[in-house]
This record gives structure tokens, C-alpha cells and sequence, in this order.
């Protein structure tokens, strides 16, 4: 891995590299667990993902939920939070986000009056068209800081988790 | 990856599962996203870990803040935090926490006295012995779970990120 992605070398050239130099520390027994470098490498590749959706100030749990109301129109709050893991009050805080950028919009479903279907606005497959090609700029250069083959491996590797 | 390790069968075993059946979604543009499976399996591997470590009330970073001042005594706040990627209001709530419960304490180092070294207790080795078995057992089963070949992969890809 010997290029970084252009979010992160611009990151790197700034305060945190300038101000200290990291200290080496042994990881001791951390060493040994798999959710460790998990966790670091999810850490590392949302903190790409955020820079690079700046521009339409979008985090990756919104743009998720976006992607799944895009592939699955009319489904329920219930079911996108089950699929995706996002707790009811996090996923309602999120949607009434999205309701409020006019993304998003909230039908009463027909067959349960309680129940409601999710629909994106004209306005939210706008904004999604622009959101995606930042998405894919970021997954393309994520892919290159990786290489391409690591990138295919961790995909088939942890596409089945979970 | 036929097998769920054992904390999970129970859960599963239990209300989540026996109240809906999961409706199944598209994934659409998320299936292109290798962030998306990160954190999917993070979610995944930390709530099996809560879980295991439960007898103990550990937390993920707990446990890993620990292992780091186990193998690196003396060493400060800002270092620890730096390489574990903690913000520093945080780490101090951890470590008031690990204070308390009488695991870890912190002295005023000799070179700064702004600065402090922190160190395990006698009761946090105690405390740290039983939370590595604990810890060790969850590993295990995580590697049974996505098969030691897999684990193994797995560990090598991600060692290189952050």
C-alpha cells in the first residue's frame, strides 16, 4: 500500500502529521484480534468516505439509507433499519434529516395504517446522481490505495458477515 | 460459514428473530462498496465480543486500552489515544471508568509534570487475566465461525490500513 488517497494526503500534510509524531507503541496481545484491524480499517475508509461526500455533506449512514430507499421504493422505516442495523431512534432521527433536505418523503402504507412506505423526492435522485459519482470516486481511489486485487479479496472475504 | 459462534445462536435464538422475519432488500450501489461490508462485519464481530466479554463488562475499547497499557506501562494519554485513534474526551471517560474500577492508575510523569503515565494496578492484572481469556475464547470462535483459512486472510489484508 503505497499510495494514500488524495482526501488523506491532503489530511496528512496538515495539523495532525505537523504537530506530533505519532509515538511507536507495541499493540501487545491486540495484535491477535480480528475485530481490532477491522475496527481501524472501517475507521479509516469512513474517514475517506465523509471527506470525499463533503462537498454534498452527506455521512455514510445516510447515504446508505438513500441507497436502499433508491433499490427498494415503498418500503417500510422497520425494514431498512432491520436490514441495515440502525436503531429505530437513530434511523428516525436520520429520515427526518433526509425529510428535511426534501430527499426523502414518508407515505401512510395502505395496508397498515400505523406503517410507512419510503419514497425518494425528484429532488433526493438529484442530489443521490451526485452523491454517487462521489461515492465511486472514493470507492476508486480506495480500491487503487489498496490495490485492486485486495480490494476484490476483502469484499468476497466479508461479504458474508453478519 | 455455516456455524454462528455460540453467543449468537442465543441471540438469535431469542426476540429479534422470533418477532419478524427479516424481509430481504436490495442491496443496489451498496453491493459496490467495501466500507459498507467493514462495517457490517465490525457491527458484527463487536457485538459478539460485548457479548463474551460480558461476565466482565468490557467494553471493546476498554479491553484495548488495557492491552496497550499492559504493553507499554508509562506511556501518556495522548500517545495511547493517538495510536488507538481515541478522541481525547473520550479516552479520559474511559479512563476515569478503568480508575475507578481500580484497574488502571495515572502518575505524574518526571519529564512534564502537565503530562501522565499511565499504568496498570495489581487488580487490573488480576482484572486483565480473566478479561484476555474471555477475549481469547471470542477469538476462537470468530475464527471457527469464518473458518481459520479466512480469519487468517482476513487478519493479513487488514493489517495494513490507518
Amino acid at each position: 500500500m503505497k499510495h494514500r488517497p488524495v482526501a488523506d494526503v491532503a489530511k496528512a500534510g496538515s495539523a495532525r502529521q505537523a504537530v506530533a509524531p505519532p509515538e511507536r507503541l507495541a499493540l501487545g496481545q491486540l495484535n491477535k484480534h480480528l475485530g481490532y484491524f477491522i475496527r481501524r480499517a472501517q475507521i479509516w475508509v469512513f474517514q475517506d468516505f465523509i471527506q470525499a461526500l463533503e462537498p454534498m455533506n452527506v455521512r455514510p449512514a445516510q447515504y446508505s439509507v438513500l441507497l436502499i430507499i433508491e433499490a427498494n421504493p415503498g418500503r417500510s422505516q422497520a425494514a431498512i433499519g432491520q436490514m441495515l442495523g440502525i436503531e429505530r431512534a437513530r434511523l428516525a432521527r436520520l429520515l427526518h434529516e433526509l425529510e428535511r433536505r426534501k430527499w426523502v418523503n414518508r407515505r401512510a402504507s395502505g395496508s397498515d395504517a400505523r406503517s410507512h412506505s419510503l419514497y425518494l423526492t425528484a429532488n433526493g435522485r438529484n442530489a443521490l446522481a451526485k452523491i454517487k459519482r462521489l461515492a465511486e470516486r472514493h470507492e476508486a481511489q480506495l480500491a487503487k490505495f489498496v490495490g485492486r486485487k485486495r480490494h476484490q479479496q476483502l469484499m468476497e472475504l466479508l461479504r458474508d458477515f453478519g
